[in-house]
């Protein structure tokens, strides 16, 4: 038995003493289909790799999962186009702000990582010329790979991100100027608009990120998702590049890799042991959930479980 | 009298001079449809504020003026709106490529000046909320204040531009994503490329542009194109950012206000004195006119002629 | 009889207006020895070229003439070196804060122009390579061609500096480290911190200066200061980077090249015409006197005198 | 038995294999003194928490271990001054260049983390501030800790290093212009360029850094070198920062918190299990050993060994 900790114990403890804290963030209102959420939502679901399952709150609620799903379209494109994937966007933390185009105008076009906007703009470009229905086929990915049926875009969310979504329009044109895109940025941008519109729960997100923690292979499905090797490479992004520039943060006080969206929330991952996802809705200023940090901040302090 | 310089002496002699350059700029090609144009076409026109006319070479010939109608669309802003204009656009110089969209990210979709495409795609969409027929009304500004009839935009180099202008399209949308676009980007860059693609000779623009020359009346048409106070400030605007990042290149060299196009032509005005238009297509890496620049530097070096 | 403007009306008028403006500038702080300056202070000086005065409040009262002394050493550095000087300084605008680092990274230790701080200690380098006693020879210079005996140095001020200025003992070594500087940092700053703390007053400066507004010659003392063709360079780069990163607000309201510094002195050239130099304390946020500002901006529209 | 890998078989397998590749790299050479070493020098040494030792080729030879040292003045600092360090640096990735002074520019003279030169000079005005014999102090806190008696600083280093480092007094008088710096640059970067010219061996910095794979405590020594918490947070920062702009290179390729030198020594830790230091002395462009960076690779690679 690789675990015996008592998370249960632990998620009500820590979950107490955060509902406690005053929520100094708000939620994502740049979106304004996300704005209607009710803040005080609080979720967490950990699974490990021998299938045990912990979980507190409102964790089997799907909500929008927003850029965490850019963890499942990076996997997909690594699985399609291996190492040439890497000709088009880095794996280096930015040191900017996730929307920010002033680094891609000094490095030419080619994004940081595939997490800030501007990469995991790329990606979409990538799967787009290499699926035959880009929507159908990624949510079909999910699903087979997790074992959860019940996973769909929301079209409301596409649609109020296609009203707002200027910087992302003019984060794929300035690609598109320098060269790195190679489909139409309209169409582009709907697949991520819908990539970005997925709604999951904590508890989904724990069972369908598992295959990061166990070298690949979902083991509720025993599916191998990616090799071993490149499971160990996204989970290395994830901890250099997963929370914008709040990524030294996050291994700091938890000291895990994971990626967190502007829905509120945040999976990570401890290779070997378990995938864990929370959830709630208001976000600090770097846009990353509030209390979601502070939860996992809490949780890996309490059971001693950090990769550091 | 007031001007007693012989030009066409000195027309001759710089061209002459400038013809043995070599010329070691190049043919915009960004933009497909300017790329046929003969790259050796060489004009020259000068008309006093006496209606004195001088002139060389393919001065009468229409080519893509490009960004020089810029100080036309600022002009008729200027004229709409007055100085509510600043609000939206500066008036310093850039100290970055026309292109650039660093500087507009450090100071939140403000535009440096209405001459770096940020700033004229600003001054576009404040044209578009304010008239009716922009692109008819706008030549017809361009007409009636002149006095010329035969001037229109060239359709071939509109679609050439809508087809490759993607660094546009980004400075588009992200100036919208900070608020400082009112209309629909596609609505304004449609605009905005038409602006670009006006053709005119020479002897065109010195003649349209001498309203600069004389405190704000055309005196060729008798009619007041801008107040003297606007004028001086327009001049005053071509002079601190007529040529992107060269601007203090054209100062340091020629001594005059000026603003250049990609299509290799540049105009310049003496205050007081009057307005010369240059035409010659290849291209120094920063855009202006390669050999244009050599001919103002030596016209107004030998008339002895700058406003320092 | 070039000028009947009656200037002394003007400024009266002018400066009465000023006066009654809030000055919401504040005294230069970060050099203490500034701080102790009577922010009430007010001067205007014009001379023309056919030598006629006019002058208002306390214009013949010494102040520290801050980086408008940086006129003075390029003047002396480019009379020394020619165009050779331009291999080590540029001389366009730099859309940037006067003391930056940014743009001198980007650019490799060449700054943009002579009158920036990284700039200026550039020249004074030359200067100390090229002088045998830099410190005086500067000082004879100066009185030698402007025919005014008592200009010294405020060695209290240059104190001042030394115990607090960082920053610019940041700029010296960076641009070292990029093989910028060919003399010892200590060395440079001390001739660059004695430059800075030149004391003269309106009257001195508009004198002093007079050769930028007759082609070189100083009508006073009849000394060719410059050729005709390097003060219209110097005028050139006044107009576009003597107000650091307003320079184009100064161009846009006043219309005349000139050169500010943080002791409040502005001074202004109208070519073939006239020296102004104007001295209130108190800065506006880009470092620039806000009373100098409106006295001249006041001044060259009631006088109609700009060069646009 | 935690671990039973035969590290001496795949030390030799992997430098056999690193020995065969082209060293692209250049020995450090901005430092005169650092490019007398032999660039064929080649070290491995591996010592893991139950004191097994593992090593290959020089790992007895000291060389200069340069900024592998600021993980010895990170450790002494936190421990002395707890979280309040945080206030003068931070510890996120840079996403620039070890020397960069534009972030510190737009950031208000805080560091970005304490790996950086300007963070890492931060550190040394802290232990200046906090210890009475700085350069003895720093060096018996390691001997103590490591139970490891001749360690030295190399005095012919510290003066090449003073004598060519204007980057390093740039951003010193830079953070101080900035009220980031509370000693004199001088003294503090005296103590900086002793802390970069300290020398040790491959088994030395093993041995030095086991607290890091030990929860703070050095098993060798059995001394407490720092609070649990507080390593696992170096680590963090190790793996977010210790490579400069390459530390998602090093996350992708090895997956293990590490920290590189200018001498070409390479530290790297397996929390709970071991730590590794590799020495070559030729560089890639961007400063870290480019055969070290292999070598690690390798070894992870082939001992399966990684905490992602």
């Amino acid at each position: 038995m690789k675990d015996v900790i008592d998370y249960q114990k632990i998620f009500s403890d820590v979950a107490s003493k955060v509902s406690k804290m005053d929520d100094l963030g708000n939620v994502a209102c740049y979106i304004p289909e996300l704005g209607t959420v009710n803040p005080n939502k609080l979720g967490i679901h950990l699974t490990t790799v021998d299938q045990l399952h912990f979980h507190f709150g409102d964790a089997t609620e799907k909500f929008s999962i927003q850029s965490i799903s850019k963890v499942f379209s990076l996997t997909l494109a690594l699985k399609l186009k291996g190492d040439k994937l890497w000709e088009r966007v880095g794996y280096e933390p930015s040191g900017c702000a996730f929307n920010s185009l002033v680094q891609l105008e000094h490095e030419n076009g080619i994004p940081r990582n595939p997490f800030i906007n501007a990469g995991a703009i790329v990606i979409c470009d990538v799967l787009v010329s290499s699926l035959d229905n880009p929507k159908d086929d990624l949510l079909d990915f999910i699903k087979c790979t997790s074992g959860i049926d019940d996973i769909s875009y929301n079209e409301k969310v596409v649609h109020s991100e296609k009203e707002t979504g200027y910087r992302n329009y003019a984060l794929a044109n300035f690609m598109k100027s320098f060269g790195n895109l190679n489909n139409e940025v309209d169409c582009v941008l709907d697949f991520y608009f819908h990539l970005c519109s997925i709604e999951m729960s904590c508890k989904d997100l724990a069972q369908a990120f598992l295959y990061l923690a166990d070298a690949g292979v979902n083991p509720i499905t025993n599916t191998t998702v990616i090799t071993a090797r490149r499971s160990k490479r996204i989970n290395s992004i994830m901890q250099m590049c997963g929370f914008y520039d709040e990524a030294g943060e996050f291994a700091f006080k938890t000291g895990l890799p994971g990626k967190s969206g502007v829905g509120g929330g945040i999976i990570a991952v401890h290779p070997g042991k378990y995938c864990i996802a929370v959830w709630s809705p208001k976000l600090n200023k770097n846009g990353n959930s509030y209390k979601g940090m502070a939860l996992l901040e809490g949780i890996t302090t309490r059971s001693n479980n950090s990769i550091f």
